[in-house]
């Protein structure tokens, strides 16, 4: 032990605090842990009970089994001396392998989406051949019934099933859990490749059976999922090579942020050929933290990801047509190619404009609410995975049933002329015609889209628009919840653009010469505001809509019909993604601190049962406070406890701050006894190499996991400071509510010290303790409320 | 005197301060002041001797004329109880407010793009005419030479007097001083109505002459001008009704830098009819702090100023025509409508984009280059006004005799047919035809951008193009620097055009199968890869030119041209902004600190001649201090000089620390003796309002004015606590330059106090302290140098 002293690499001035060492740790006084014991013991934060919990069900709360990331860079002496002996070559050769990461996250991505858009299209072939069969050539309809059944019941089943018992994260669109991990929140298993696969494949199911959700949201969420693996895949393939020293400065949460950001407008920019729009989605929805840089990375890697998901798909295409070699051939644009020349605007029509926005922002609002509710019911009613397996199969069988009986309860007969789609059913129609209906149930939703978009306006009559509006808002309104991996935009483009339909033909019915035979103007409307209205973006739909329609014209009228959308939906209810996340506790940080707030200090909502650790202590105390709390951070401090007051209490004072550690690098020092050997040149990479590692995969399960260690190593000396963070960013007891919220969210921090006058550590701030704030607004009026912590 | 202690509005405990203030001070031993008297006195960071400097001819400095804006929210007990009392309504009110700001700012915007857009074409259209007169009809082409003069000259004067004596800040884009602005620097004068004013007059009169500069630019910087002035004037016109308690808590730097990065996106959204490309560009390169909620009211105040702009040139249109009604008119195009059908892109014309991107990049270096060097010359020998106003009219005299004598030298006629412009001149050539490179010389650049883009492909022949080429080469190249209004946007866009129209010519020659009679696609490319390579933006020029287009497809081939002249141009030199940046000084904080310089600490770099003030003091030494010292912000502190040691050296310990104070602040409550009334709820309002105001308008002139004062109140006493700000941001010692850079970027600060181990001051970190470590790239290479401050 002595030996151990003995061969600190440090300069001499250390030799004092050894001094100080031995007199109180060696003697068996270990003065601090024994004065504040009961600090030192399970803290509420307890991340490993997640399933004990009695789970609110409502908004109004925010749950402990959060931890935030670390967007702070870790320095410590061993970071600095890295630095010294990489130099700029190093950070030159990072930089290049950057942009090489960012390829080929683009690169995988669309290769995902081109994954998906094929097996999706296989399959619904598939289905709609074997039910065309056993209507229009066998006329049975009980038969058709089974098949149809079959195969929407069967892929729900798989569907669900992958995702109960493999990876239930891989439930819903995922969009809400990519803006948590953007914003800062530690996602359990966001970058597991069994997450994505299950993802894969439940989408798929979804919309193999046809339920009301969409492959775009999950390719998002996928694209994210990709980014963040992208990077930890590069560092194994170069595990041994000397260019690993070049990957290693990006392994770090604040560069996989970059990377999942970069992912998911890769994700959307394959999804509906937008990158622009991709980008702006990726930023106004997702990104917490911006900078220009990072615009141009994620930009970057959404214009590689769209025109290699459109070569992909063009390979498909040149089966039957000759085109692959056109850029701009009409399949680019996803909502198929809008005529120009058609779709003239006049500022007459901008009340028009206002009412579509408004009436989107009111159903959006209707859907957001309806799914609230239903969300609860969910929680509550519906909580083993049988009874979760068994609503899949009740919504999959409701789809079903719904489609068949529209179909035959609305036998709507329109000539085969008027369209150019083949995929109809003539049912119990003259030749050379097709039940009207069937277009809605048997196209995959690109195809349900651009009919609405496209076709003549006697095409579909409104009977079946309303009921195809209908059925498809409930049905998305239940499939929106389930445990699949399903997106929401296209079914509300498509509840959108039926309504929208239908107003113009109302209009055209009442004044045939205001839309000359063209409905697909209005349609695009009504789908800009009914996913307006749900989403809440402005900017970036805007963009994909014009990047979809291939039409610059529409720039202004869908500017205001999503402005007008927003507001009005922002009127009612949050947006759904921002209710989900208030649903799942997840605690958000928001761009700005709530207002009227500078009147509540630090010293009111601080945690004060720190779990403070001296610079040099026992490795058996060490293990000891590790075995016994679940902090994750803990400052170094180096003096014993003490009292002091403030002005409104008295507080208990930790000692003088050195440094802050985490609880991922206490654990590698002890497991891999890094305090046996002294830092020195040879080996501090090893060490770096380690905690890096450590922080970057750090999985719940390893990071509690309890630490055994010999009864002789226990009385050995650690020394912390070569490890620690020597400055952690730190505020003051009077600072407040309103300073210390953004000092954590701009910067993204993990933990604040709390120090008083004389830089003595009284408390610490989490993510919680300011999300617990939260500002509430309804209509015109808002105001503050501090919502519980579970 | 006495008395004044007496009143003081504080609770019981501070007594003690009390006491310790009368035996301290009331005795006549100002302990602090006198022991560090040496480090209140006059401070390098003087910002007065603005002139009288010795200037560094290079771009390796930074200037300590510039100081930061005051980014981080005032905070005291002043506002703390204003907060109290104003409640959530107002904070709702406020924000209505806000959009109502951002909507004038919007229609403020575009009326004064109206304006100047109609000036210019008005007095264009007087000088085509006079010009043509003199030619066509009277065939006399030395009085055309001087009517031409005249008209070129003229303007000129104009355009130059008014920036150099009446505001020489209006000269050039102003895109570098909205980037620095926006970047938290300040800079003088940039929201007076004057200066507005000015940039108008100059930047018409440069069009109006036909300089090489456009008005695109200037608009931008006219837009952020009117972002910066809307909030003042709506708080004179509310001044004293109940409302403005709503719009008090909008005045601040804050909020000002908001408004001017949506004043900025409204004037390129006017400017190219631009609305998402505008709010790109204003995020892309202004911005330096950006939340979800900028964007969405960057986005507003772009959407709004698009058609208000568009709206008001519809009306001067509807005199010709009578398609006022439609929206989408072919005007709304900036570039002019590109027929669509026209233009595909084949994935094998991709390495053609390559080499456009390429080709692109080099001319960009070019330019800036040549720019730069032209700059350092302009600094060393163009000095005096006078010599600056002959620059001016020489490079008018140059673009009047170059291009007449162009029109003459290379005859060609064209026949009027082929073109449906009526701007042209038929000089020597036949009834019917027109002399082909006069349509250069005599159309404004909207029409010469237009005409290079849509005339058939031999309507321009190649020889004029490369005489145009290269005469608005050096054009440009001696407009940007001249002392007047000019952009760079157009001028480049013309350029570039130009010489991909060249590039499509010669491929058309060779073969003529590969581009069918069109060459606007390779003219429009070239025009991007041009612009591209000087200015280095990429995604929002990509959405700029879709906007300006109405073309979606030429999303993938600009954003290949866009990103690869970006590459091609960093890796020889900075972007032209950049370059003028640093060029003037501007000490600007990148979003990033430089890599590999965690080693270098507070303690090497902070400047540790603080002047920090006692919490309680007389008034007499109070007023001395502000009048000995140039500083602008003080630490305010509890306890007396002293020394301590660190690991590296000893320092000065300034006390503890209690707050910060501006001088703004101190100066308001010296003016206004807000120190003889106690703080109470009567008083406090109109208190804040004057500090408020102080900060908000501080002018460098008041802001630094001698104070008077009676020799009798000079023994007053006061108190500092309620007007600080009792938690400013603190680093310690040891905290590495790459967390403070951070710290200070991120959260925009002007200063950081550097507390020791036990929290008192002994340092104290600017905007120039972290500015003047720059990272240099040269191709492949990089490393670290620290910049001169002058």
């Amino acid at each position: 032990m002595s030996k151990t002293i003995k061969n600190y690499g440090f300069p001499t001035h250390v030799i004092n605090y050894h001094h100080w060492c031995k007199s109180k740790f060696i003697n068996g006084v270990p003065c601090m842990i024994h004065n504040h014991e009961d600090s030192c013991r399970s803290s509420p934060n307890n991340a490993l009970e997640l399933n004990s919990k009695q789970r609110s069900h409502s908004i109004n709360f925010v749950s402990s089994d959060y931890e935030s990331l670390d967007y702070d860079h870790y320095e410590s002496e061993l970071t600095v001396r890295e630095e010294k002996l990489n130099g700029y070559r190093t950070v030159v050769a990072s930089n290049v392998i950057r942009w090489l990461i960012y390829f080929s996250i683009a690169i995988c991505t669309a290769a995902v989406g081109i994954f998906i858009d094929t097996a999706i299209e296989y399959f619904y072939d598939w289905k709609y051949q074997s039910i065309r069969n056993c209507i229009d050539v066998k006329h049975s309809m009980i038969e058709c019934l089974i098949i149809w059944l079959l195969f929407t019941v069967l892929p729900t089943i798989i569907g669900c099933s992958v995702v109960l018992f493999m990876e239930p994260s891989a439930a819903g669109s995922g969009i809400p859990f990519v803006i948590s991990y953007l914003n800062g929140v530690r996602i359990p298993r966001m970058t597991a490749v069994r997450c994505l696969f299950v993802k894969v494949v439940s989408v798929v199911c979804v919309c193999i059976a046809g339920l009301g959700g969409g492959k775009e949201g999950p390719l998002i969420h996928i694209g994210a999922m990709v980014g963040g693996s992208v990077v930890e895949a590069w560092w194994r393939s170069f595990r041994n090579s000397p260019g690993q020293k070049s990957i290693g400065p990006l392994q770090n949460d604040r560069e996989r942020r970059d990377m999942m950001a970069a992912g998911a407008a890769a994700g959307l920019s394959a999804a509906f050929g937008a990158p622009v729009g991709g980008t702006l989605m990726s930023l106004e929805e997702g990104t917490s933290f911006w900078s220009s840089s990072l615009m141009w990375k994620v930009f970057f890697c959404a214009a590689i990801a769209f025109p290699t998901f459109n070569a992909g798909k063009n390979i498909q295409f040149t089966k039957s047509t000759n085109d692959s070699d056109s850029v701009d051939s009409k399949s680019i644009y996803f909502f198929g190619k809008f005529n120009e020349t058609a779709y003239y605007f006049s500022y007459s029509e901008f009340p028009v404009l206002i009412l579509f926005g408004i009436f989107g922002g009111v159903l959006g609002a209707l859907f957001v609410n309806l799914n609230y509710r239903l969300s609860i019911l969910r929680m509550k009613y519906i909580v083993s995975n049988r009874k979760k397996l068994l609503e899949s199969v009740f919504v999959a069988t409701f789809v079903t049933t719904s489609s068949l009986i529209s179909m035959v309860l609305f036998e709507n007969c329109q000539p085969k002329i008027k369209i150019n789609s083949s995929n109809v059913i003539q049912m119990n129609c003259p030749a050379g015609s097709y039940n009207e209906i069937s277009s809605f149930w048997l196209h995959t939703q690109e195809e349900s889209i651009r009919s609405l978009f496209h076709y003549p306006i006697d095409a579909i009559s409104i009977t079946s628009l309303i009921v195809f509006c209908v059925i498809y808002f409930i049905l998305t309104e239940l499939t929106i919840g389930l445990n699949m991996s399903a997106g929401l935009f296209l079914p509300s483009l498509l509840i959108g653009a039926a309504w929208g339909r239908i107003v113009s033909i109302i209009i055209h019915y009442y004044s045939p010469d205001f839309i000359i035979n063209d409905p697909g103007k209005y349609a695009l409307l009504g789908a800009a505001a009914q996913l307006g209205g749900i989403v809440r973006a402005t900017i970036s739909l805007t963009v994909v809509f014009i990047e979809a329609t291939g039409n610059v014209q529409f720039l202004l009228p869908l500017m205001i019909t999503l402005f007008t959308a927003k507001w009005t939906g922002d009127f009612f209810t949050d947006g759904i993604y921002e209710m989900q996340i208030k649903l799942s506790g997840v605690p958000l940080l928001v761009s700005e601190p709530p207002p009227l707030t500078s009147d509540i200090t630090t010293e009111d909502f601080m945690s004060d049962t720190v779990c403070a650790i001296p610079h040099i202590l026992m490795v058996g105390k060490l293990v000891d406070i590790l075995n016994t709390t679940k902090h994750n951070g803990f400052p170094v401090v180096a003096s014993k406890v003490c009292f002091c007051r403030t002005k409104a209490k008295e507080h208990k004072c930790y000692g003088l701050l050195k440094g802050f550690i985490l609880r991922s690098q206490l654990n590698v020092i002890l497991e891999h006894n890094l305090y046996l050997t002294p830092l020195h040149d040879e080996n501090y990479c090893t060490k770096l190499k380690l905690i890096r590692n450590s922080m970057y995969t750090c999985e719940d399960i390893k990071l509690y996991q309890r630490l055994n260690i010999d009864e002789d190593e226990r009385s050995i000396l650690i020394d912390l400071r070569p490890y620690m963070n020597p400055s952690p960013y730190i505020v003051r007891l009077e600072t407040s509510l309103t300073r210390t919220f953004r000092l954590f969210r701009t910067l993204g921090l993990r933990h604040i010290v709390v120090i008083n006058n004389t830089n003595e550590v009284v408390g610490i701030i989490t993510r919680m303790d300011l999300a617990k704030f939260r500002l509430w607004r309804k209509a015109t009026t808002m105001g503050l409320k501090e919502v519980n912590v579970y």
